[in-house]
């Protein structure tokens, strides 16, 4: 896959171990995961072990699931047991929300048991919510520590929290009562009580609260981590800024495949089978074949008037592509708006006239184009010119209010606003532009 | 604009600054900017002055540059000095880029030299390079120095960095040696040596690097800032992943606008007045249209035959409509693997294979699907069924072989894949699927 891992292979290939290991452990711990994905099955579980242990486990936490579950189908249980100890919680339940149930449960049979706890209470919280992705790995505080207590704290039991450079601080309830960042503490002397620095104007999400409500939060207020409570407001876990870019990137590509009508994968495209991809396609594609014969059904009712006048036929491409293409613009517009919180569903009237707005322009740019291509094209044909323009005008219109309105309204009904693809904003308004377009028509050119 | 100022609002109506200004104290800064965008043009001052100089600072720095603008032609040469020395280097040329070239002048007139001379070094990076979004303000270290030391330089100097949890060895010559975290240097002894505890293993970024590949390095690395090195390895800025956070919100926008067919917005939609957004869409929408005339130009060429069977009509829309969508699948997968890192252009070949294995298998199961509603919807039609599902067969191939590659050949000749939209897959495939159909249909009908 990568290049820049040939000499590792050669080296392993050659079998010279000491030499790899030593180029190992001098790398970083994402890229020992990146090399292991390169090497071949069946050597994975050699070099996996040249590691020192903990490297080994954090090359673990980097490896996509499917080379993660050969490794766990290769090791010992007291090996996984070990993996088990150093990875965070939050990894730990991604990896086994895709391993198969037999894997889950030689897994969760070595896990110890205030681990296993753990795992299944966060495996409880509903998939895509803040409660899914966070860690319960954090430092919490009291606020009649001083500032002596709470570095000693945090040397003591800061070693295995995901970040030591937020502290929360937390009453006998273990409700969330401020929050403190290493910078105050070292600007701080020694004597000070954390109840004087630590700021109580928290920034906290709920256990339910979708991720992506959660990912704008980090991108507005500029976080690194952010507390997660419980409807009692008690301090559950915490969420970090490196897994907020995973959950970023994944909701967008889930997008991105959402409005290119697919269904959303859950690996790279590099890394899915073929078949997958197929099935990932075919359906929109299906459902939008059916619905576009619609369209067909149109044109044949319509035949004599094509018969009689064939020019109307050759503008039926450009018709059809623009409004698609126009609806396609708001949609895409609207939906990503909602995507980064900049649009709430509220505003739907006020999308409503901007979009009304704008089509009326973009419209009326565009018809007066078409208007001159066709009488200089074809003399003598002001009315069927004029009969286009004016159906180009209404299509621009119609295809704008659909394409900026429908995804709102699919996000009031609750159901992702991304499933209002391109494709299906093209379906809806060809069969409203065609019956727009043979209507015009008919009425000036008296056909 | 937002509900919840409202209580704040009235406070301002009724001018009950002190209660006001309690308030604002207490609140976030990202949310005061949030607030001072919803008060009255006339009134913005009003209200920034009565805040602490520091949060008055805070909140400038997460204002829209126009109400940044607002605010500066409002306030005085001293106050703008104090504004300049609180802010980040980053965010200040971030404002500058979008000011107006006089509002620019006062704004250079009132800083100091050294930030004068570090915004003209900075304004010198090519847009969306890594020099562009990085900031002069980190804790460099040597590496002879220990821990208690490093511990008084970060106190001493740590107030007005952007970040102090990660510190940067470098030698004489400014050169970068390694990293330390805070997290080391809490876990270690005061005696120890930074040589001792810094990591060699940097990972670091050019200032000539673009902002996507940098986005894509905090993603793998799960980094919370990068440095920044020129062509001798000299350290001259870092990134933090608050501002990655933002370059990838708008990267991210910037490709669902570009493959919607639309030209980049600078601001928000709702923010966008409704000449700059028929701006953005029009020029697309006219290629495209205009494009799109070529396939009616087919249509009417093959009249006689339409005119012979009009039933062939009817499966135009159907048909041109699936080979665009089988392409925009196709494209937005490939567009946005490329953006996330996931494929390089040297994959363009498995890509190819891949896409062709795919579009087989999808191509097969709408075929046999179409052939069947054919038949039942009119009977004694088994030829014009067979035409019809072989040219769906072969333009879905051609469509995702197009969507596949194309934006991948862009990526090749330096230009952003993004610019392959659905829209302009859909405008080519129309125009080789209406080639193959009539072709087939005449060979298959005898037309």
């Amino acid at each position: 896959m990568e290049k820049k891992y040939d000499e590792l292979l050669e080296l392993l290939d050659n079998k010279k171990i000491i030499e790899l290991r030593q180029k190992l452990i001098n790398m970083n711990t994402a890229d020992i995961a990146e090399f292991l994905e390169t090497v071949p099955s069946n050597e994975i579980v050699v070099v996996f072990r040249m590691l020192p242990k903990e490297l080994a486990a954090g090359a673990f936490s980097y490896m996509d699931v499917e080379e993660q579950e050969k490794v766990i189908n290769l090791i010992t249980d007291r090996e996984i047991s070990y993996i088990l100890d150093e990875l965070f919680v939050d990894d730990v339940v991604d990896m086994l929300e895709e391993l198969p149930a037999n894997v889950v449960k030689r897994v969760m049979k070595n896990a110890s048991s205030e681990t296993r706890d753990l795992i299944n209470q966060f495996l409880k919280y509903p998939e895509n919510s803040a409660g899914s992705i966070m860690t319960a790995e954090f430092i919490d505080l009291k606020k009649y520590m001083n500032v002596m207590q709470a570095f000693d704290r945090i040397r003591r039991t800061g070693k295995g929290k995901e970040t030591i450079y937020t502290s929360y601080v937390v009453n006998e309830n273990r409700q969330l009562e401020g929050v403190v960042n290493v910078k105050e503490l070292l600007l701080s002397d020694y004597e000070t009580k954390i109840s004087d620095i630590m700021d109580t104007r928290v920034i906290s999400v709920m256990t339910t609260d979708d991720q992506e409500q959660v990912s704008n939060m980090f991108a507005k207020y500029d976080l690194l981590a952010v507390p997660v409570v419980d409807t009692e407001n008690r301090l559950v876990g915490i969420i970090t800024v490196d897994d907020i870019i995973d959950v970023i990137e994944k909701e967008t590509t889930e997008d991105f495949e959402k409005m290119a009508a697919m269904t959303p994968s859950e690996r790279p495209y590099i890394r899915t089978g073929v078949f997958t991809l197929a099935k990932n396609r075919v359906f929109w594609l299906l459902i939008l074949m059916i619905s576009g014969t619609l369209a067909g059904s149109i044109l044949l009712h319509y035949e004599n008037i094509l018969a009689a006048a064939p020019l109307l036929v050759a503008m039926v491409p450009m018709l059809t592509d623009t409004g698609g293409n126009a609806g396609s613009q708001s949609s895409s517009l609207i939906i990503r708006a909602m995507a980064v919180g900049d649009i709430k569903t509220r505003d739907i009237l006020k999308v409503f006239w901007k979009e009304i707005r704008v089509s009326i322009i973009v419209g009326i740019v565009l018809a007066v184009a078409n208007y001159m291509r066709i009488i200089i094209l074809y003399p003598d044909s002001e009315m069927m010119a004029l009969a286009v323009s004016i159906s180009l005008v209404a299509t621009i219109m119609m295809a704008k209010i659909i394409g900026g309105t429908l995804p709102m309204l699919v996000r009031i009904i609750k159901l992702d606003p991304a499933i209002v693809s391109g494709p299906l904003i093209t379906t809806i308004v060809d069969i409203g532009a065609l019956l727009v377009y043979f209507a015009i028509a008919r009425a000036i050119l008296g056909l």
